[in-house]
């Protein structure tokens, strides 16, 4: 249910988060979020275009997030790309329906504003902070030490 | 978030719901959901493939339901046509992950469980009966008296 442009913009956005304020090359990102380069520069000028990352070119360049993970939600991200499209009227076009929606679109439309309410909800430094096994976009456990050593004094 | 495809099948579906046990041409479907012929068939084919229709040839022949709606979920339908894939393991590949999800894919794969569960939850014969201003895929006031005296005779 969610695209694989989806799926990308959040790594490339959750990596560029636990590296904030700092920017990364292009190379970097893809090296860690394991997107092809083609298609994350694609992605990546989305997300530019909506104002979630920033891009700038030349030596100490790069791309960044272009707010605090703080103020980030996964939503943001999410329809920065592919907005999630809530049903507000008739998809049939049937004039007695309108903005009154049908049984089965209600449901369809309940299950989007789920999707939407969870990802509302969730920052990018709360996906950051969660406590885990597993760092996000991290094979290394050595980084799960450092992350957590600093969570802890923070 | 749903495919077209998705929306077209449900639409079908709660058609022949509608009409169950009764066969319906794919004229018919085609005027009750508004869904274009070719691709309508392409739907049907789909969903016929996957055991939740049937399809007989010939004169009084059609597109059935192939159980009663009180036996079909929404759930049913959509994983027919475009099945929710959950996330069951770290989607990067990362061997030290595996099946334990990093805090990013734990929450879309908790987005995609609240729909799977809100889908599951919910028949086709529920979708029919709930009492709305709307009728499913129909513009017609007097089906809805229609219905609703078939309802509450039920």
């Amino acid at each position: 249910m969610f695209s694989q442009t989806v799926e990308y913009a959040l790594r490339a956005v959750v990596y560029l988060a636990s590296q904030a304020p700092e920017a990364r090359t292009t190379g970097q990102i893809h090296r860690a979020t394991k997107v092809e380069q083609t298609y994350l520069s694609k992605v990546l000028q989305g997300l530019a275009k909506k104002g979630i990352v920033t891009t700038r070119r030349g030596i100490g360049g790069g791309v960044a997030l272009a707010k605090s993970p703080e103020k980030l939600t996964i939503l943001d991200v999410v329809n920065a790309v592919e907005p999630i499209k809530r049903i507000k009227t008739c998809p049939l076009g049937l004039s007695g329906h309108g903005v009154r929606l049908c049984p089965l679109h209600k449901r369809m439309d309940a299950a989007l504003a789920s999707v939407e309410a969870a990802f509302r909800d969730t920052t990018l430094a709360e996906v950051l902070a969660e406590p885990s096994a597993s760092v996000p976009l991290c094979d290394n456990p050595q980084a799960l030490k450092l992350r957590q050593s600093k969570v802890s004094k923070s």
